[in-house]
């Protein structure tokens, strides 16, 4: 079985075993995307040791459901204890003791198989395509901003980030229709976030003055640069709110007294709901496509990490079957 | 006119002008309070130049307003400029070129006499005795964490830090019912605290470790150290809130990612209405008595000022006339 493994280094493993577990469907991934969350861990965050990847559409081959059987997946990538609070809840992705695919404790969908809970799983209609479903777990999460703070027409929404993750929060948020300004680094990918927003405004990071200063009612850290929260802080009104996304930002030293001042909403932001995402993506049909930009086979996937490294690339999609 | 001042070195003042300013109620100060954030303006936060003091009780003795003239007042501290979209909605303590009454370009109350505009002037009722009603505008800010969070009867809180704010923070909360930890560094004020909330916990800074870790619905940080937020952070349960009330932290470093990763919701807090605090006080008659550690004559401000610089010091009364 091939995988892309990381053990304190990056591996295209041959050999792995079949990721089985008691009581778990197998899936066979059809394809998955190289995520942030995936470059960090390969630099040792969250220590994690196994297969890699989060991101991906597979088909159930093995299912103590029959309903399941065959069917195109994609997948909630966290799995609970099921007996704490939160899991009683409802909601396992806040689980202490959770696995999390390709990030804790559970091997992850750069590979042939993967096994999830089929609680998990999630099917996908057909007319979203393969390389679409790809991008359900992270629009997901960038639809999640949705749930956490409200956004109208009239809302100000500054989104720190021209990344693979800004760019799913732009097409999450440009159906709001507020009033969207995407401040980023390079060119080409504050382009790319104006054609699926063709009303924001796009400000060079390096732009930034204090005319923007205290005047948006919401700013969404997506840079994951350890600088965006000091931005946001000093980008919101009083009394607004700040959506952290980046979930690996390191060390961050600011003045806090400024949160208190302006009692600024500083919210945090994770996963969101898979359902959310893949009746978006039916109904709204926004334009993913173009957000990809290497598609890889899986014994490439050592390229492909290179490739998601560098500073002007978007998502990298292994095509595993 | 005697006035406290702050210049770059704390002054007792013989000569002050009256603070008259054009239109504004002359007031007549009675007593004022010694606070935290005047300690910090002395350190040179907030770059404050004048008379010190926004906490207050005092009789209007010139007034447009024949119905002020001659009744006794507490203050909103904060005056916005009229114009502008915060002023215009109502929230003046938001308006970005607001002066506030001690902190910023407006003469405070450890003088005499003090001006505020008629609307921030609040009448107080005749229960409420001179000494109670400096703790209003304190005991507002306290309650303003009710108005940005919910405090439920389940709801577990800690309250970090045994302060003068902890301390009216334990007051607001405890007519919620909520389930209560305050955690201090001082046997004596956790005690103070034991005394207004009978049923609360009680657990020393030096005792903290993982079991409380990951438990509070909500975190309020009012210990106003730098380690407070991190201390936060680590006992909010995910999707839990931390409302920060301390305005002089200083610069902060801590890892971000846990706010992202456990969906914690971060609320910065400061002034709040006096009105609610004046129904409080009226409603609930808190011991707030015992809160006060010295009462001194304004001419005795310094030494006031030295006493509440001491740890083990509660609130500093000024009886000024």
């Amino acid at each position: 079985l091939n995988a892309i493994q990381f053990d304190g280094e990056l591996k295209l493993v041959r050999d792995a075993p079949i990721p089985r577990r008691t009581g778990e469907p197998l899936v066979q991934v059809l394809a998955a995307g190289i995520c942030s969350t995936d470059l960090e861990i390969v630099k040792g965050y969250a220590g994690f040791k196994g297969t890699l990847g989060h991101e991906f559409v597979g088909r159930v081959i093995e299912s103590n459901d029959p309903a399941l059987f065959g069917k195109r997946v994609a997948g909630e990538i966290n799995c609970g204890c099921g007996a704490c609070g939160h899991c009683r809840s409802g909601d396992q992705r806040h689980c202490p003791t959770r696995t999390v695919l390709g990030i804790k404790n559970r091997d992850g969908a750069f590979a042939e198989y993967l096994s999830l809970p089929e609680t998990n799983l999630v099917r996908v209609p057909d007319v979203i395509s393969d390389e679409e479903a790809v991008f359900i777990e992270p629009l997901a999460a960038a639809l999640h901003i949705l749930d956490q703070t409200e956004v109208e027409p009239s809302t100000q929404v500054a989104i720190i980030g021209d990344g693979k993750l800004a760019q799913l929060i732009v097409i999450a948020l440009v159906q709001t229709r507020c009033r969207m300004t995407v401040i980023g680094k390079h060119d080409e990918k504050l382009r790319l976030a104006k054609r699926n927003a063709p009303d924001a405004c796009l400000l060079r990071s390096a732009q930034l003055c204090a005319e923007h200063y205290g005047r948006f009612d919401c700013v969404v850290e997506a840079s994951g640069s350890a600088a965006g929260l000091e931005t946001a802080l000093k980008l919101a009104r009083p009394a607004g709110t700040i959506v952290l996304k980046s979930t690996h930002v390191g060390e961050t030293s600011f003045d806090a007294s400024a949160i208190v001042v302006n009692e600024l909403n500083i919210v945090g932001s994770r996963c969101g709901r898979l359902s959310n995402a893949i009746d978006f993506i039916s109904r709204f049909k926004p334009n993913l496509r173009n957000l990809i930009s290497e598609r890889l086979s899986l014994d490439q996937g050592l390229t492909g990490f290179a490739l998601a490294e560098n500073s002007s690339s978007m998502k990298v999609i292994l095509q595993v079957a």
